[in-house]
């Protein structure tokens, strides 16, 4: 069993709880060391709450954990950082200095040169690097790539992938008291409020269901409400190459949306589709109009898929079950490496994701900027 | 009762027939006389099909048919035009100078100046000027525009139009053989393919839905197959004025989608959303996610709705009656003035709208044409 | 072209329009002579809403009309009875003894007496005898009949049907003034509310589905609001023989279902699903779990629904279409009729299944009454 | 935090990591102590994949264990039960008449005589007794039950539950080498198959959601495959008491029904409904048709439905979630009562809903075997 540790996520902070619980689902690794807060008091608290077995393992600060827990020969396989985006470079840095593998939440970090780095440092030292992006953990997100690559839906023509939310106009409204919080902050966060927060799971979630990458992109931003410094909307066209075309919406004040990532890919002989309000199904159509639902866990599903599923068909997984897989095929990979053997082909979202993710962020805060015009990715 | 005749529509012509009933649907108006081909054995055969009274009325070509029928105390009040795009301009222009009011199918005409010349027409005369956009005539459709303007949503800050079918790639493919038609001949139809065919019909819902209009375009066009002349595919971003953004999709390849116009709202109060798969709800969700399912007919809908239902909520209406509530809603303005009196505020589709589409169609080419930049509608 | 006449349906009553539209549809009858009200300035009145063309074929009550009408050479093929259903059978009979084939709506009359002998004067006089039980009308419900008797599903096993409205609860509710109507009385309407109201046509729809009839059934009725003198909502279990059983449920109190036929049948080897919200769609399930939505009027789907549909697959038809589907099979077959050729089996519903359904209310009156046991039907 | 031990869930039954998993979703228990097979090697294996901390408190039978867990000052504080149903009797008392609070898995037992001992046992000695019936974990299931409290929908009048599965079927077809587990064998589950596998769920959910009991049954059972000893589809009419009358149906061999529970409830004010294919909505109409869903953790929800909920709204939670539900309800009562607090009125499904089961089965069974008729619960 691998051991970990994580950074952040304390405070009763959601997301900290999502990685702790995900990344213990399957038995393959357990939570050992951590720095969930600055304030030490609380990060005791936190460590109390989820019964870390041994407080001396509870750091003042991620420099000393990666120093101390790099120095002990049982010390963690891996990192989790969970912090504001201002701090993934630093810390993220920080543990593969120490030889230390890393898992980080998305977005990877506030701009392309530090990503960049990232990703040449993880390369030097030889370091697996992991993104979690959730919702592309959903089991038959992999069935819906397998089947584009045995040709199921013959040549992609068009990709539509969005994801909108209502968090922002309905949590915040008008209200600037409500503002006030970390996650609108450029200093925190980086250039773009919207793309980097949802535009970025849309993006990644393109990636992982079709295999394409974005070459090109031409970005059209709207903020609501007005005095916030960034975007909380965005429609972004895409080009795909090779003449494949696509766009992209994300938003973060679209009521009636509450988490609606969606994602249809058009083939010259089929279509699938999947939307994440019922996230075990998708809809896959052949040319002359049949219309199949497939179902996770079902027989008839590939193994890709069904390896990624722990309930029979019509019992339902849900975000820790998803947030799960990618831990999952994170430490499944560790551990062969570990064992000294090839961890294949990452199926879990990369460094190689997140810098893409960064990239994608840069070139749509530059065509938006420049007046929606195509920018490189 | 009005008398109304038709122009095109025969050799067993799927839109003639949904013409003549949907005229008929309400018993404003009756079909007194025709040319419905330009083959003059078929056009009888279709006469008699019909049960045309007066087959004295049946006409050997358009001109001909305006001419008699002007002449006539008893002549057509007004004509519909359902031939092929190309001849649309003469064929208005023809029975408005001759006195004759019109409603013809869509898009307008071939270009932005037979549209404008029609239109300065139909002023001139003081004609009425209808045009069939079938997917705006259902009853919910009104709902919405009435509660937007009461400001049950707020401000509007971005909207989503979409029209997607897949009938192209569905009954064509790769086969050229399948291409032959009008329907894919730029010098029948114009210079645009998909947008004119569908995208117009996105963009009026747009207009009938919301009350906004487009000040400026940024189109994307794909062309699948690729031996087609013009564009299948499409993606627009809007400009609506007073900073709100929008998207328009509308496709002929996208397998997947039979016939699935839809339009989104997103305001600061509230959103709006439509889907022509179940054309007789309209969801309602209010700023802190209260979701809401207005059905056609309900006594809680307004009364511009419940006007053009004819069954008890929960019987469905279709195409059909969607097309005849346009005609409706003609013939009403039409008895009004030949009564004397003032029509109103047309609640149907006018030669405005359909000078908003071709408007729309030539900046939608001429944006994609010079590289996907925003052209003023 | 056929003639047709209507008995009742004046005074703006909802179902007369629908009948006299839906006849029309197919342009395979037209309405010629009448008797829409008692009252003859209301008949006068509708005759000419609705543009009959000859007012002295407007009649001051059915008996005249029956007479006259079989003594003119170009006097009505059919009649069509919209009236109360306590009035049915004394009209039917009379126009079948005036050799007047007959389209009757539903359910066929008071009793299983009066239905026999409707029954009895139909075969002793060769006519026809049509039942307007509009929802099996769509044209997939055509589809399932015929897969299933390709046996796609297998053996069948257990059929579920239903048919809850909510237009007692929701327009009587509390308010005893509101149950004035003729609906709610027992002596124009026989011994069943709901199960002759709605059940009859969930029973018709299992019986034009499945090909199968009831055998016997266990009702158990409830009333609400109290203060009517018969069910509102009736649960069922059914006998198919064979050893298929099935559940029907009816209900005029569902808030909620506004009207929502619905039909599932379980198979050895399948199943077959369809909803009234989306009427163009059947759900077709194989053993091992392949879940297909098939659409009306796409190519896969058979000649037998196909040859019902008006519009391309996508585009919607409703309930006039719907009845305009049972009035196009009764006039095709009486075309053939009056041809001097075999009309084949009959594809609308008859005499049989009214009858059928009569004996349907009876069964499941006294099953209910007798404290809820198993009654032959 | 509480200690745990597991009886059965070895050998990688997919039920026992599922019980594991969710007992300690939130932290409020921890596994200590097991017997996970009558194999003490595969017994061994369970609690290493499972990393039990301390080995001697694997056991050799359910004996030893609540002999020894009683015996020590640091024992378990309950044992949950995931046996064949034949074993829960003798397993709940041993652990009962060692003093140790009991979780079990549905059906509480064999027949009514076991389950009527085990209550009057768990009174006796007064202990927490909770069954998991998994479905009823749903946030929103907690949601319904006090807005009917609160006289949302008014006065019940009718109630549909349901659990409809394909997994007999679709698993085991006809063969009947695929029809050897304990799952059919009578000496293993008692008197019923479909009935106490999945009507107990829809039974209970009737009880959770409405706050009712069922007082009277009318059942029917249907056999397939033939060969199986006992039934596999089941339609039960309800008598609820003071009029309010209803309809269970349970099925194992319902293609296209995955695992699709579904409660409806009809009141004289409003109805609502829930399907699990959605799990995380409620469907609320009111009497005029205003149509809602509620949605899991918006602000307007409850606090008894919110406390559930540990996503934000539209993110998902499942089967672990739900069942997690259960367990934390039952952890938060063993708490208190160890603080010496009072546990308030369970939440979770006590013996008297496993009572309840048992004697809902036993009267569904003789119902069906005295030909369908009524039988008091």
């Amino acid at each position: 069993m691998l051991r970990y540790g994580l950074v952040g996520g304390g405070n009763g902070a959601f997301i900290g709880d999502v990685h702790r619980h995900a990344a213990m689902m399957d038995d393959l690794t357990e939570l050992t060391a951590g720095c969930f807060s600055r304030n030490y008091e609380k990060n005791l608290e936190t460590a109390r709450a989820w019964h870390l077995p041994d407080e001396s393992r509870v750091y003042r600060n991620y420099q000393e954990m990666a120093e101390k827990e790099s120095a002990r020969t049982d010390g963690i396989d891996f990192v989790s950082i969970v912090t504001p985006n201002v701090s993934h470079y630093e810390i993220a840095k920080c543990f593969m200095e120490h030889g230390i593998h890393v898992v980080c939440d998305k977005p990877l970090a506030m701009n392309v040169e530090q990503a960049e780095e990232l990703k040449r440092i993880s390369e030097e030292k030889g370091l697996l690097f992991g993104m979690t992006y959730a919702y592309t953990g959903y089991a038959v997100i992999r069935q819906a790539r397998e089947m584009i690559k045995a040709g199921a839906i013959g040549e992609i023509l068009h990709v539509k992938t969005a994801h909108p939310e209502d968090w922002v106009i309905s949590s915040v409204g008008q209200d600037e008291t409500n503002m006030a919080g970390w996650r609108f902050k450029p200093e925190m966060i980086g250039d773009s409020l919207c793309i980097g927060d949802l535009g970025t799971h849309a993006e990644q979630m393109l990636v992982q269901f079709t295999g394409l990458h974005i070459k090109r992109v031409l970005a059209m931003f709207d903020t609501y409400p007005k005095s916030l410094p960034l975007e909380t909307n965005a429609t972004v066209l895409l080009d795909l190459g090779n003449g494949i075309t696509g766009e992209l919406w994300a938003s973060q004040i679209a009521i009636g949306k509450e988490c609606s990532p969606y994602i249809y890919v058009m083939g010259t002989e089929g279509s699938l589709e999947w939307h994440h309000e019922t996230p075990y199904l998708l809809k896959y159509t052949k040319r002359n109009g049949t219309m199949e639902f497939l179902s996770a866990g079902r027989s008839y599903m590939n193994g890709a898929s069904n390896r990624l599923t722990r309930v029979p068909s019509g019992h339902h997984e849900g975000y820790y079950e998803a947030f799960g897989n990618i831990y999952r095929q994170f430490c499944e990979a560790l551990s062969a490496v570990k064992e000294g053997k090839d961890p294949g082909t990452p199926e879990y979202p990369t460094i190689d994701d997140g810098l893409g993710g960064q990239k994608f962020i840069a070139a749509c805060v530059e065509s938006n900027r420049n007046g929606n015009v195509w920018v490189e990715v």
